[in-house]
């Protein structure tokens, strides 16, 4: 990452993670123990002060432009890091939505009596201190604030060179409004040093960050997951099928397979693979159909000889994101098929049938072991938006305590709460 | 770890551990297939078939009793490794128990319903393959293993050396009735070599075994948690504290403090401090009584002041787990200082409050931020046959995932299933 940014540069980036994170813990357990109106209060002063900031931030951004096109930024980062007044005005808005959101602090998971009169609670309790390590996005430094600031967590920002200085104006105008309502100023802290040892100082905090949420392409989420020895929540790859079933309605079927791959080709909710039953009639069209809307088909054989435009796929294409206008596409003999090309091949992300078979359809949403299965509906659906979640920090693949698009809730764990009246253990 | 055992030794612990998990990840698959009531119902002849191995098992622990003496293992160790009827019997018993115990799984953990029409459930599934690293108590092999199989994840064990013949026969009594019950046999494995390079291999098998349960020692659990790239559920210590407040009852408060210290000592829910209020009037007869009671007491210059055998405390007292007769002892000087220094040295196992004021109660139960926390409770109660959840695998103390006691809902996960109707994403 090459910057013209000033940075400090302390001799021991270890230390100066430390320093934030311990000012970070102090600071959340003031927030958490915050009554959850007043931090959505603070989190609405945070959106006005990011509107009222406007000017200073697209300054700050046109400086972060200036300097992407020196060094020779993709027109793609560049316009993931472009902002303008209405970019900017989008991200106040959904810092105002999550402020809006149901707090998930305080609900009681359960509650049962012992027969010796031992009441027992679970209730739901901030995770702490949420570590966010992004790159040229800076709507993240808003939007990964606020979930952590509603679920009474610190945040610990990480931006990427690139958007330094839209970085820091956007943080200055959030907790310039988040001060003045009541929140301390270190529940969310931007690492003030670009040094890339102060991500490895970050992965590697344990109990001095509780969570690390990365944000950006796979090689950032590669290396966090690889160096990381604090929990990590994220995901590596969307290898998304979507198998066309026998019993498909071959116009949904199409609908559902040209939106799932080609509305937003970028998303990791976009379809890589489809797998189209051999005994589903229209499998021809369905694959020209594909082609017809623009998207490059890397077939097997049998895929190969329904459309002359199909390319042979290779090996490796079954094992591919491609996040582009491109779909690996096979003919499969029956849903054990189906399931078994799914099992070896899919990141465990969204997985999709269509079909009108009811049966077909509920051995595939039981049997598919993905974050998301879905039945007739496109794979583009996997969003904490779309969820009614109000917002995601992220869409998890591990096993653990999140899976799919996380929002609040996943920002969130639990305690146990034991109320008695002198018992012993005999 | 020596041993007489004879052992496997494959060239490549890596290799072998792969191997294991990998036919673990497809006998999972097949187990979770399976309905409950098939599942519960292989568990009830698992447990037939350890009644009907009782001499088998008693001889294999035979020998591992006379390797232990011969390798001068400590009483205490023997007495961990050591079988009887009686205990086989209670070990048989724990398996058919869990065999009864609600199945977590396919549960609907929330369902809801978007205005286009898609209906989202989250549902609870199996984690998947779970390995456990234990040492010299051989129960562990069947508690483990039923506990897993309940929920519907494989199980990898890898016992300590010591026991190695006892925890062979009990696996293959288990499996004789699972595989009778119609669950494969690699649903529950056994490391057949104890090479420790093993579990350095399970430690780092990402992706092939989704968690590590390690159940021992400190150090077991300190090299799990240091070493480990999969996610582990463990906690290392059970540093707990009690808070005699000011406004506690003199005989509740004494009956409490005896009991969470004395009850049994060598458990990870006993008291290992006790912070009493300077407000708290019969200070000095708590104290007394404590120590009348054999329990050594390490205390600060007030305490020492109230009984002359009071032992002065050193810096590290305050962050020892004891595990014995021995106590530090604290005077504080109300709540907030009582709040200090359970934040500064708690390890976030149990502590707990004794007072009959409703609000410092609540205060304490809403800002201590362990596991659990208790109110006008013994501290020994930290269990999960205790909290009425039937069993445990363990008691976390991560912030991630499940916190406390820790039985079959914290062997399950979940995932999103979306029915829809042909919706694409506009």
């Amino acid at each position: 990452m090459n910057s013209t940014a000033p940075s400090l540069s302390p001799a021991d980036p270890a230390a100066l993670v430390t320093g934030l994170a311990e000012a970070a813990r102090l600071a959340q357990r003031q927030l958490a123990a915050m009554p959850s109106e007043a931090r959505a209060a603070a989190l609405h002063r945070a959106a006005d002060a990011l509107r009222g900031a406007t000017a200073n931030v697209l300054a700050a951004n046109a400086r972060d432009l200036a300097a992407g096109k020196a060094n020779g930024l993709s027109a793609a980062m560049l316009d993931r890091l472009a902002l303008d007044e209405a970019r900017l005005s989008g991200i106040a808005d959904a810092v105002a939505a999550v402020a809006d959101l149901p707090d998930p602090v305080g609900e009681v998971i359960d509650s049962r009596e012992q027969p010796n009169g031992l009441k027992l609670q679970r209730i739901r309790v901030p995770i702490g201190v949420i570590g966010i390590i992004y790159e040229s996005r800076p709507n993240v430094t808003a939007d990964a604030a606020a979930l952590c600031v509603r679920a009474g967590n610190a945040a610990l920002l990480r931006g990427g060179s690139e958007a330094v200085h839209s970085n820091r104006a956007i943080h200055a105008a959030l907790t310039e409004g988040l001060v003045a309502g009541g929140v301390p100023a270190e529940a969310v802290q931007l690492v003030p040093s670009q040094d890339r040892a102060c991500v490895g100082a970050m992965l590697t905090a344990s109990g001095l960050i509780d969570m690390i949420v990365p944000r950006g392409g796979k090689s950032l989420v590669a290396r966090v997951q690889a160096d990381a020895r604090v929990p990590v929540l994220a995901h590596l790859d969307g290898i998304n099928h979507t198998y066309v079933h026998a019993a498909a309605g071959p116009a949904m079927a199409e609908a559902i397979v040209i939106n799932a791959k080609l509305r937003r080709t970028g998303i990791c909710g976009s379809m890589e693979t489809l797998l189209i039953d051999s005994a589903f009639p229209q499998a021809a069209s369905l694959v020209s159909a594909l082609i017809d809307a623009g998207c490059e088909v890397r077939g097997d054989g049998r895929t190969q000889a329904l459309d002359r435009r199909v390319v042979p796929a290779g090996a490796d294409d079954w094992d591919t994101e491609y996040l582009d206008a491109i779909a690996s596409v096979a003919i499969v003999d029956g849903l054990d098929e189906a399931l078994a090309h799914i099992t070896r091949h899919s990141s465990a992300h969204t997985d999709a049938i269509v079909t009108d078979d009811h049966a077909a359809a509920e051995r595939f949403l039981s049997e598919v072991d993905s974050a998301i299965v879905m039945h007739n509906a496109s794979s583009q659906f996997a969003d904490g938006g779309e969820f009614g979640l109000g917002a995601e920090i992220g869409i998890a693949t591990g096993r653990l305590h999140a899976r799919g698009p996380v929002a609040l809730e996943g920002l969130t764990t639990y305690k146990w709460q034991v109320r008695g009246g002198g018992q012993t253990r005999p």
